[in-house]
């Protein structure tokens, strides 16, 4: 039998690669700060450099090492390194890479609570740990009438709840009959695009996202969604979602979630938060204001893959009322029937999610916990909202530049008050200089350049650097 | 500077901490059929073992794994025992867990080609490798109308090629102005439960999903199809897709492709093939056959993950006509705006899928194939199929069992002629002995075993001793 032929790698030869690998990441981290943050690769440059056809047979790793060296590692965009303030953060950290590569070791697939009890239960746990953590209302509890699963991403997120609310609105009939063309979603102007998706996806359609203006902050103004609500209902319509965001992508808007949720209560609507990027900030209870009236949410999400350190992907949702979100989303073929799930006294997260496999992510998250403490966590991120803020001071206190929205945590937007063009320019210097990496919106029809200070490892120096290099590059324009 | 205070593993602590992790997994691959294959913990045993509160300050890594080890390995159900036999397989391996280690390292998030163009472009190019691998038409290369995308598992594949269907059957309109509760889609009352849930998910409602009847052999028949068809049509009601599946989940049964694509020109509807288990067979010529048609599908997709040997999640999926997708799915804020997407001459995958985030996956796939090669795929596949056709014949020729359905490549449906009791008795007294794991499903009514050869590790030894066990425990219950 030992003799069998196998292409398997066996325990040793994983061992002895792995080790590799983990060098290769140390020694990578070590210099990431070398290497052009936006990567300078033109299109179809890196598929020019692999082999037309797949290899009929095996190689030997080292090959692949110096491949991700040499072909691979010039194609990357650095969001692992100090310098990127571009879009918001995607962070890793020690801690999350060895969660996931347990995850991987183990390779199980979640998506029955028998099918790997510790991958649900640790779940459980985290994400209850994580309502304390972010103080958030006791109904997300899993012991209360809630509970928390890990999603993908935000979009996915906002799409589940998006559902859950489509199904509740309906009286848990579009999902058996389908959408009627006259179901309504309400976000700001300003809410993330991936609400835009899940209309669409949802069946909803495009249309009836319902885009309610913003005050001069940004932010959703409540009285201009409750008109909008009340004309949709005279119209015969059916009111579903409104979606809140604590800390918009464009530019950091915090949504008035109290208003807001009075307003849903009046018409009985499901009140969900996004608060992907900004969430983490309220692992420091002085930042919490920022979402007050988060008690009336009926959904809440953050990703903890932006800002608090663990790998991507792994974005948390909560429920108020897990019973909407089960009915929405439960399917129970023979195959998958078991004693634990018929018995009703385990969590099945195949029903909280599109999906139906899932991996067990909540080992990465676990690990980050564990290894920061809530102290470390606290710590880096005040930290960021320090520089930020510090950032935003020297361009207030900058004749040439001007901030262009209210800064209340770790992103800033500004621009130079020479035009669009100006800030362009600056933006695609710096940029192709590979110094640093930022990214731009635009607010109030003029373009803004974003700068998030959020990434892991950035700390002072690389906050202080950014401004010099904005400065000279934008000095060098005006001197051609 | 230097002096700033940090919680962050330096690189130094990685290195020592991931050689840790690396020889755990080294060491867990080694023992792994030392553990129960199906975990023995009781609902809320593991979270019974975890502390209340997360901790205040940071704890010492080492401590985490040996919680790993302590609290969590008790709750794990071995899927990478090679004395897995259950559901389908979820597979991990040396080169992909490595891969997928990179990808963590890494920490890219691709969801624009500028935002990793290696990300994008290995992506395409692997897949492009596949479509040659498997005996793919050439219309899914990327270089012709088509292309192809790594979802995370076949639930959000199917999602996609149904909202696609569902756009280009009423002309791109749904997504604007929600679903009609007229779009109707088709699959057999064999196919996966994730194309019901897609329906649900997408408006078009759970009761606008024709099951088709199946012949003796669990596979589609046509002709109920078109009668189903052209009475929908009727009706005033919009056919939109239909999904014909290579190798159903409950018994592998086979759709007859071609006869199934011929209806569907007829009536201009979406043909989208699920292969996610047996699209891993294609590797091999000789099975080939089982997706004679395939030529005429708009999508298909298979799950590496499942049975060629790369860590979930990886789910392939290609269209012929990547403008439907990209037309149904894409969005584009100010915020994602840039160069290269705006040329045209890059794909940019966030608009290939439900998410817009995504990881580096394509690593893991291409760290597999290249480890493998084509040979080595080949050869584990060949195996497994070759062992699981032993089983098949031992089945066979046993008086007290019967095969409950064809066995056309390696999952085994079969049955203990003495009724459903005795078969429940037989699979629960073998997953409690922590010997083996196998489920089950109905099949004409009647409670049938699966045993699904496919995890990475099954070799001769494992399969022989399965079969022992499964005659004992038979034996042992007719004595009591």
């Amino acid at each position: 039998m030992s003799q069998e032929k196998s292409f398997h790698m066996t325990p040793d030869e994983f061992r002895r690669c792995g080790h590799a690998v983990i060098d290769w990441i140390a020694d990578y981290q070590s210099r990431v700060e070398s290497f052009p943050v936006l990567s300078p690769a033109k299109p179809g440059e890196v598929r020019a450099s692999l082999p037309e056809h797949p290899p009929g047979q095996g190689e030997p790793f080292a090959a692949l090492m110096k491949d991700v060296e040499n072909l691979i590692l010039p194609g990357v965009t650095h969001w692992q390194s100090p310098n990127f303030f571009a879009y918001f953060p995607c962070n890793a950290s020690g801690p999350a890479i060895l969660g996931d590569l347990v995850c991987s070791g183990l390779g199980v697939q979640g998506m029955l609570w028998s099918t790997s009890p510790a991958c649900t239960e640790l779940e459980t746990h985290v994400l209850d740990w994580l309502v304390g953590m972010l103080g958030l209302p006791e109904k997300f509890l899993s012991s209360s009438t809630g509970g928390g699963v890990i999603q993908d991403t935000a979009s996915s997120a906002v799409l589940c709840a998006l559902l859950a609310a489509r199904e509740r609105s309906t009286n848990y009939l579009s999902n058996e009959k389908g959408c009627d063309g006259r179901i309504v979603a309400y976000a700001s102007t300003q809410t993330h695009s991936s609400l835009q998706k899940a209309s669409m996806i949802a069946g909803i359609g495009g249309s009836n996202l319902r885009l309610i203006e913003v005050d001069k902050n940004f932010a959703m103004r409540p009285e201009a969604l409750a008109g909008q609500i009340a004309a949709d209902k005279r119209a015969g319509l059916t009111p579903s979602l409104v979606c809140a965001t604590v800390g918009t992508t464009s530019s950091n808007a915090m949504d008035p979630i109290g208003e807001i949720a009075q307003v849903c209560r009046e018409h009985n609507l499901w009140l969900h938060v996004d608060a992907a990027m900004s969430g983490s900030a309220m692992l420091c209870p002085e930042f919490r204001h920022f979402q007050k009236g988060v008690e009336f949410a009926d959904s809440y999400n953050f990703n903890p893959h932006k800002w608090m350190f663990t790998n991507f992907d792994c974005s948390c949702f909560w429920v108020a009322e897990r019973r909407a979100l089960l009915q929405t989303l439960s399917i129970l073929p023979e195959y998958l029937k078991n004693r634990a799930t018929e018995s009703g006294s385990v969590i099945d997260y195949r029903d909280w999610h599109i999906q139906l496999g899932r991996r067990f992510r909540s080992l990465k998250l676990w690990f980050v916990i564990r290894h920061y403490g809530v102290e470390g966590l606290q710590h880096h991120i005040r930290e960021h909202v320090r520089l930020a803020q510090q950032f935003a001071e020297w361009v207030r206190s900058d004749e040439s530049f001007e901030l262009a929205a209210p800064v209340p945590l770790n992103l800033v937007c500004f621009r130079h008050k020479d035009g669009d063009q100006v800030n362009q320019s600056i933006m695609d210097g710096l940029n192709r200089s590979g110094d640093l990496f930022l990214t731009h919106t635009r607010l109030g029809g003029e373009l803004t350049l974003r700068v998030c200070v959020g990434q892991t490892h950035t700390r002072e120096q690389h906050v202080e650097k950014a401004w010099q290099r904005i400065r000279q590059e934008a000095q060098r324009l005006a001197v051609v």
